[in-house]
C-alpha cells in the first residue's frame, strides 16, 4: 500500500476572503501541512487573532503571520498558493519558482496567454510576461475565476459537440459581494449592498478575456461573449445565466425533444462522473445556498421551445469552487493526491 | 381657479405587500380619502392591529377591514383597487363595474386582449372574457405589472423608432421577495431566501404574454420574448437587463458613438419630461436602493462595441411602479388629478 | 391667518447616512427651502451624482455640494445642521453662531453639560467648552442620539412618577449598521455584518454619559446605566430592551395588574398626545420595520410576575428619530412651525 | 489497538432544519453511519430530491426519506436522534425505548425532570410523564436547547464558584431565524424579518424552565431567570448577554482587577481544556459569524468598574451548538467515540 506523503503549503495573501477560505480548506486537508501563512497588514499576528474561528483548531496553534518573503517561504514549504489581487500575484511567482516551489494562483495574472490582450483588458504591461508563455501550471482545471468557472463549466462540452453556435453567447451573473475582496471601499459597505442590486463593468469586463479564450479553443472559432454581472446582496455565491443558441433548429415538440436528450446527454458524458458538478434533473433549479461552502457547480437547462435558446444555468460558490476549493483541487491533481482530498 | 374634489377610494385585499404600500399611499394622497379596506383573513380587526406602522396616521383612525361586498363598497366609494391574486381579480371586478364603480386592478386579469392567450398561460378560462374585449380601463400606463413594466418601459420607443430589431429580445430579471406576496410558504421564508440566489419559473413565465403583446403592438410585428426571472435577497426592487439587437450595424468607434446618440436621444424624446423615468447618465448604472419606496424607474444603456449588442438596464420598485404607484398614477389620469398627486 | 415664511436652510456634511436623511426630510418640508449642502469629499458634484435617488426631485435641480465655509453659508442660510462626525461639529457651530445663524448639531459634541464629563468620555477636551454652559439651543427634545432616544423617552417619565428605582437600570441595544456612519471600514462592510451580530463597546460606551446626565436630572439623584449595544445586520433601526426595577414589589396577581395599571398611567400621561411615539397595546412588541423611515418611537412594556422586573421595549429608526427626524423637529419647534412638519 | 464499530443511526423529523444540519454532521460522521430518515411530509422522496445539497454525497446515495415506524427503525438502527417539535418527541421515544434503541432528544420534552413546572409552561400534561423520572439519557452535556445552552455554559461555573449571586440573572438573547424551524407562517418570511428586529416570548418563554432548573442545581439555590429573546435577520446564531452581580463587591481598580482575574482563572478551569469552547481574551468579542457552522461557543466576559455588574456574552450556532452538533456530542459520550468525532 503506498502512504501519500504529507506536502508543505503556503499562502501568500492569507488575510482576504479567498485566503481566509484557503486556510480554511488546508487545516483540514489530510495530506497537506499548512506551515506559512503571510499578510503585510498583519505580520506579527497568530491566525486566531485575524479569524477567531481558527483559534481553537488543532493545527493553527502556532501559526502566525509573517511578511512575504521568498527565500523564508521556499525554505519552509513546497507549494505556494497566491491569494492576492490581480497585478500583485505575478511579482510573487517569479521567485518563488525560481527557488523551486510549486506555485498556485489564484488571481487572474496567469490566465491569459497573450501579453497583448492582457494589456488590452488590464491596460498595463504584463509584469512577467515570459511566464505566460510557459503556461505555468498546466492543469486544466486550475486558475480559474468564478465567473469564468461557471460559463466554462457549462459551455465548452456544448461548444466542442457542436450543439451549440459559437456565437451570440451571453452570460448574465448575479455575484455575492465578498467576490470583491476584503478591501474597506464606501461601494461594498453593509448599508450599500443590502437591499440594492446592481449591475457593474457594463459592457467590457476584465474576465471576459479569459473565458473568450477558453471558448474560442472550445469552438475552434473565434467567440465574443457578452457578460453582465450583477452585486447582489449575499455572502457567498454567483449564479449564471447563459443564453445559447442551438446549432440545429427545432420546429416540433418531438425535435425540442430529442434536442433536449442530446444536450442531456453531453452534460452526462462530460460531468456524470464529475465529484464536484451536479446535473439537476427534474423540476430543480441551481440556488446557491445549495453550494455554499463546498466546491460543488450545480448546473441545470432548459429548451424553450417558444424562443427557440438554450437556457443553462449554474451555481457555484465564488471563494470555493470559483478560488480556493479549486486551487486546492489544483493542488491535489499537481501532487497525485485523490482528487476529491480535503474538498468533501 | 378650479378646486379638485376629493374622490372617494377603497382597496379590496388590503393586507397583501400590495395593499398594504397602496395604505401608504392612499393615505397620504392629497385628493383621495380611503373609505374602505377589505380583507378576508382580517375583517373586523384595524388597519393598525395589522400594520402597526399605520397605527398613528390621523387619516387611518377609524379604518377597519370588512369582508369584501360589492354593493356595501359601491355606496362607500366611486374608484376601488383590486390588490388581489391572479384569477380572483375578475370575479370582483364585474358587479363592480356594474354597480357604476371605477376599478383599477392591479393583477394581470385583464392585461390581455385574448381570451385564448390567457388561457394559454393560465390553463384555466378566464372568468370574465366580455370584459377583456372591453379594454376596461384604457389607460395607457395602468395595470401593469412589475416585471412587464422594466420590459415596457425600456424598449418600446425603441421598436417604434426602428432603432432595434424585434427579434431575440432577451429580459433578465432579478426580483425582491415581495414580489412573491404575503403568502405563508417554505420557499418564501427567510432562511430560504437569505444568501440564495435562484431562477424560477424558466422558460415559460405568466407575465410574458402579456408583455409580448404590448410589444408585437410597437414593434407592428410579433414580437416573441425571452424571460429569466430570478428571486434574489431584498424586499423590494426589480432589476431588469435587457439584451438587444440594434436594426444597423456598426462597424467602428465612430458609428457606435452615432448610434449611441440616437438612443439616447430616443429616450430622452420619450422620457426626458416623463416625472417617473429617471434617465441615468454618464457611468452610473440602477440601483435598487435608488428607488425602493418611490414610483420612479431608473435607466441606463449601454453599447457593447465587441458583440455589438444593446444592453438595457433599469430599476424599479415592484411594490410601487410595479404595483401600487402604477395604480394611483392610473388613479390621477382617470380623475383628472395631477398625474404626480400623492406620488412624490 | 397668519402665513408661515420659508426658512433658508444649509446641511454641513451632507454627504453621511443622516446627511442623506436630513435631505430628503428637507427637501420636502413645506417651510424650509434646503439652500446648501456642504461635502469635502464631493465639493463641486451635485446631489444627484452623489445621491441619484434626489436626481429628479424638482427642489433638487441646482443643488451641488460645496465646501463648508462659514461665511458663504451664513449669507445663504439662517438654519445650519450639523451632520458630522463626533470632535468635528464644535469647531464649525462657533463661527456659524457669531455670524448669526441657528445650529442643530447631530452629533454628541453639544450634549454634554460638562467638559470633564466630555474629557472622560472622549479623551480629548471639549473644542469648544464656552458653548457647552450657554446651553445652546435649549431645546428639550433636540440633539439627541439615537440610543440615547430610545432610554431617554422610555423611562424619565417613570423616574420622575418614582415609579421606578433609579439604581440598577440596563439598556440593552441592537443597532442597524448606518449608525456606523458611511465610512470605508472593514467592520463595516457587507461581507463581515452579513449573518453576523456581536457586541461592541461594551462596557463603557460614549452615549452614555449624556444620557446617565439626563437621567439623572429626571431621577433628581445620579443614576449610572449598564448599556450594551450590539450591531445586527439591518440598514436602519434600534431596538432597546430596558430592564428596571418597580419602586413597590408586587406580590400578586392583583398589585401586578394594579402596578402595570399605573405604569400604562404614566406612559399615555407622557405621549398619550405625542405625534411621534406609538405606545402599543394588547400583545404587539415593537419592530424596527414598523418604524423604518419614520420619526416615530414605539414602546411596549411588560412586567414580569416571576423576576418583579419591569420590561420596557422601544424601536426606532435611529437615521430619522435618532438623528434627522430630530434635528428637524427641533426646527420646527425653534421656527415655530408646526412640529410635525414635513415628518409625517 | 481497540476498532471502533460504526453504530447504525436514524433521524426522525430530518427534513426540518435541525434534521438537516443533523443529516450532514452525520453523513461525515467517522463511526456512523446514517441507515434512516423518516419526514411524514417527504415520505417516498429521496434526501437528494428535497436538500439537493446532499445530492452528490457518496453515503447518501441511497437514503429515501420514510414514514416514522419504530419497529421498522428498531430493526435498522441502534441510535435515533429525534429532530421533532416540542410535544411530539415524547410519543416517539417510548416505543423505541421498548425495542431497545437509545434515543437522543434535540427537542425539550425530556429536559424538565417536573411533570408539573412542564405542565405550567407548556400548558398542557407531559406526555410521558414516568420517562421524565428516569432521567433516560443521563448525559450532562445533553439535550440542551441552544439559548439555555448559552446561559447554561456560561454561568452555572460561576454559581457553583460562588463568585455571582444567584438572584437577578438577565438573560437577554438575539436568535437567528432558523431557530422557528421550517415551517411556513408569515411571521417567518423574508420579508417578514429582513430588515427587522423584535422581541418575542416576554417575559415567560418556555425554555425558561429548564434553564432554572439547571441553575438552581448549580446555585444549590432556586435561581429565577429574566429572559428576553429577539429575533433578528440572520440564518443562524444566538448571541446571548448576561447581566450578572458579583458576590463580592469591588470599590476600586485594584479589586475590579482581581475579581477579573477569579472569574478568568473560573473560567479557564472549567473550559480551558474543552474543545468546544472558545475564551476570548483581549479585546475581542463574540460574533456569531465566527461559530457559524461549527460546534463551538464563543464567551467574553468584562466588569464594570461603573455599575459594579459582570457581563458574559455569548455567541453559538443555534442548530449545531444549539441542536444537532450537541446531539452528536451526545451520542459521542454515549457510545464511547472521540467527544469531537464529526464535530471538527
Amino acid at each position: 500500500m503506498n502512504t501519500i506523503r504529507t506536502v508543505q503549503v503556503g499562502i501568500i495573501g492569507a488575510s482576504g476572503y479567498s485566503g481566509e477560505e484557503l486556510v480554511r480548506l488546508l487545516l483540514n486537508h489530510p495530506h497537506a501541512q499548512l506551515a506559512a501563512i503571510t499578510s503585510r497588514q498583519y505580520a506579527g499576528q497568530t491566525l486566531g487573532q485575524i479569524f477567531p474561528k481558527f483559534a481553537n483548531h488543532p493545527r493553527a496553534k502556532d501559526l502566525r503571520f509573517t511578511r512575504p518573503e521568498s527565500e523564508l517561504l521556499a525554505r519552509q514549504v513546497q507549494v505556494v498558493f497566491l491569494a492576492l489581487p490581480h497585478g500583485v500575484a505575478a511579482e510573487f511567482a517569479r521567485p518563488l519558482l525560481e527557488l523551486g516551489c510549486q506555485v498556485i494562483d489564484l488571481s487572474a495574472d496567469f490566465r491569459l496567454k497573450s501579453a497583448e490582450v492582457y494589456k488590452e483588458f488590464y491596460t498595463h504591461d504584463h509584469p512577467a510576461q515570459e511566464l505566460l508563455a510557459k503556461s505555468v501550471y498546466g492543469l486544466p482545471e486550475a486558475n480559474r475565476g468564478a465567473i469564468k468557472d461557471a460559463t466554462l463549466i457549462a459551455s465548452p462540452g456544448l461548444l466542442r459537440a457542436g450543439l451549440i453556435k459559437p456565437s451570440g453567447i451571453i452570460a448574465d451573473s448575479l455575484s455575492g459581494v465578498s467576490g470583491a475582496g476584503r478591501k474597506a471601499e464606501l461601494d461594498y459597505l453593509f448599508v450599500e449592498c443590502n437591499e440594492s442590486v446592481r449591475p457593474y463593468g457594463v459592457p467590457k469586463h476584465r474576465h471576459l478575456a479569459e473565458t473568450e479564450q477558453e471558448l474560442s479553443l472550445a469552438a475552434k472559432s473565434p467567440v465574443v461573449l457578452q457578460f453582465t454581472p450583477h452585486l447582489i446582496p449575499i455572502n457567498r455565491g454567483i449564479l449564471t445565466t447563459l443564453y445559447l443558441a442551438p446549432a440545429t433548429h427545432f420546429t416540433n415538440a418531438a425535435e425540442l425533444f430529442a434536442l433536449t436528450g442530446k444536450v442531456t446527454a453531453c452534460y452526462e458524458a462530460a460531468y456524470g462522473n464529475e465529484p464536484f458538478v451536479r446535473l439537476l434533473e427534474g423540476k430543480a433549479f441551481p440556488d446557491t445556498k445549495n453550494v455554499a461552502g463546498t466546491n460543488v457547480v450545480e448546473i441545470a437547462w432548459r429548451l424553450d421551445g417558444r424562443t427557440g435558446r438554450l437556457i443553462v444555468m449554474s451555481a457555484l460558490d465564488n471563494l470555493v469552487k470559483g478560488a480556493s476549493g479549486q486551487a486546492v483541487q489544483s493542488m491535489n491533481i499537481l501532487r497525485g493526491f485523490p482528487e476529491t482530498a480535503g474538498l468533501v
